[in-house]
């Protein structure tokens, strides 16, 4: 089954915000096997938007549209679709009972412009919004569905797990995918490709293996779609072993989870807890791991040490250390990542230092220049990188190579 | 003048990566005055590129083509394009000499491969890639240009900057945009629209006003194009003005950058610095701080404090205040804040405490109960929120408002 997405808006074509909603649709849709053929952005213009109904209309099934639902004036997107499908309007009673019990909760009075977010073209059926005022719409017209949500990416996010993918897994027989997922880290593509070329060789023309790489990190990922054979599970299973047993070490978990998660679940079976000491990171590792939610059963936080005065303070980094070999050098880090297991009491800890850029590099410590020392378990690695120019992935760089560091470190004791 | 992107790739399509590459693009040629019409992204197949060619044809006087000019099999673009334009190929000297030397610099064989890179059709004129082997095209056929650059961003961008858009502004006369955005934090799209309504029906057809709404902040964008009077920046100045008194203290910055970003400017020109104490956000307020750069010269740090003991030791809150009144109270809160301008020794500090869901919820202080309490320059704001169930918007959410509360307090005391 084939499925577009169209979103509407100025702001991406602008190119003032970029377009995070059709990737994570994309995602979402060829999880059930709805494979996307297009996506196209266009301007909150209503010949435009028709038009793009139309050439839509002739390739795909499905048409998802996001973006043009707020309350204020520039939103048109409901008013095209009505033109569309040639129909009025009525005001939807649960979508206009979630507009007022919104408001209600908040205290605040409503508004004409809120009440008409309960007007919707008079053929759909209206999907529920979780995470605001904007109700959903459904639309069966001429053999196709189509679907509009809103722009505003948990709103949107609510309605396709809540309802837009289980009402197409129930109205389609999709066939069902599996895929299958081993996380990798500290191996780069081309060299973990060479050493698993066989297996891949020996892959049936059912089974797809893709690479898909990031920051350090490769995600080997085995897919098919379901036959009459009911075997598929088992093979991918069968596969997945061989490339686990193949890939060794560096595999740090056989789902498609992040890596921090992956290392919280490592940790948490085995009671074991964490702090962080983060200088060029800021807060990045911490928040990686606090974003997942049961991660203070591991997570005891720590410190974001950017100045001297906190190194000293809250980690007992030695004055005389950072003077004389400077806050990015091995002595420093070292310090921290022990000051860390000692004051903040869990049994491993991350430290970081380094310089992130763009500006701070010196001749002997140009822009790029990190360490980082995981330790615990009676263990430690203590490690010198060179990255690059740009600070955002800098960042992201040492917290990931941090992160396969620790994995490292609790692998090595299993 | 109308410009379209076209982006080439199924890994778009299933949503493995997020094209970031045409929000940049777009960026770039509204700087010079070029409306991007439409973003479409299409599949490595060879009918559907030809459509999408065909249809952007129609719509557009500059195609702009990124994605499938890399060195590996399942690129198509090139061999579609010379099918597209009905000719052949040819071997292009200068791309060729590129490979060689680029080849020879890291010391690596030349494969066919690599060769055939500096194949392309017959009637193009090679764009010089300064950043890899794959040369871009700039194609002239039947009164619109086509150019076709490889989707690696770093390479895109060097050839945009290089010679895409001098080309284009040499070629073409191009009316000038003049875009002003005003950030505002802490009122509704709604609420905020009614208290403007009459400044923007009063606004000139030439300007339009759009509604950029993100997680409590609303962005005011006013844009139009330069027109012979001159006119426009001072129109744009003026109705900008009136926008800027009417909104009032929730206005935070009179450009495009973001909340925190707009925070450290603030501090920075009064010489202030900042520290934060950190429960359920996790490290997320440290990390919007130090993503930026020169961030080091406000931000000192803080404390990422996920457990009871860390709220002790680090930041001094009272034991005998975190069994009584609980983490997430208001004495805990202000306990934090004020702990942290102590410990920390800032002008300025953020506190926040709160349950992000999803477990840890409790009778009377459900999921997404938040305590944010903001201090310095003498006074202090502590409150209370009430947000939803979800643990990333939750953590988002309590960032946001944390930021906005401390922008109160800097205003306060303008």
């Amino acid at each position: 089954m084939l499925a577009e997405i169209i979103t509407i808006g100025d702001e991406i074509l602008i190119g003032q915000i970029v377009d995070t909603n059709s990737a994570w649709m994309a995602t979402h849709l060829n999880g059930v096997g709805v494979r996307v053929k297009q996506i196209s952005s266009v301007s909150d213009d209503k010949q435009h938007i028709l038009n793009a109904l139309a050439e839509a209309h002739k390739r795909a099934d499905v048409i998802l549209i996001t973006g043009g639902l707020g309350p204020t004036k520039d939103d048109i997107t409901k008013k095209t679709l009505a033109e569309y499908f040639g129909v009025g309007f009525r005001s939807d009673e649960t979508a206009l009972e979630n507009v007022k019990q919104i408001f209600a909760k908040y205290n605040r009075p409503l508004l004409d412009v809120n009440i008409q977010q309960a007007e919707v073209p008079e053929n759909c059926e209206v999907i529920y919004n979780g995470n605001g005022t904007a109700p959903g719409m459904w639309f069966d017209y001429d053999g196709k569905i189509y679907i509009s949500m809103p722009g505003v990416p948990f709103e949107m996010q609510y309605m396709m797990q809540e309802t837009v993918i289980p009402k197409l897994e129930q109205k389609f027989q999709l066939p069902k995918v599996i895929h299958r997922t081993i996380l990798t880290v500290g191996e780069g593509e081309s060299f973990l490709a060479e050493r698993i070329a066989d297996i891949e060789n020996s892959l049936p023309p059912t089974i797809k293996l893709a690479y898909l790489p990031k920051l350090g990190q490769v995600r080997l990922r085995l897919s098919g779609y379901e036959d009459k054979t009911g075997d598929l599970q088992k093979q991918i299973d069968y596969y997945t072993a061989l490339l686990v047993e193949r890939a060794g070490k560096i595999v740090v978990a056989q789902e498609d989870i992040p890596l921090e998660q992956a290392i919280l679940n490592k940790m948490a079976a085995r009671n074991l807890t964490l702090s962080v000491a983060e200088s060029c990171t800021g807060g990045y590792i911490s928040h990686l791991f606090t974003q997942h939610a049961g991660s203070s059963q591991v997570f005891f936080g720590g410190a974001v040490s950017y100045s001297y005065e906190l190194k000293e303070s809250i980690l007992g980094v030695k004055n005389e250390t950072l003077w004389q070999y400077g806050a990015v050098s091995e002595p420093t880090v070292t310090e921290m990542v022990f000051g860390a297991l000692l004051n903040f009491k869990s049994d491993y800890a991350i430290a970081v230092t380094g310089i992130a850029g763009p500006g701070g590099g010196m001749p002997d410590k140009p822009v790029g220049t990190v360490w980082i020392g995981v330790a615990g378990g009676g263990k430690s690695l203590i490690k010198k990188f060179t990255f690059g120019s740009k600070r955002i992935q800098n960042i992201e760089r040492t917290a990931i190579t941090a992160l396969g560091m620790l994995n490292t470190l609790l692998t090595e004791v299993d």
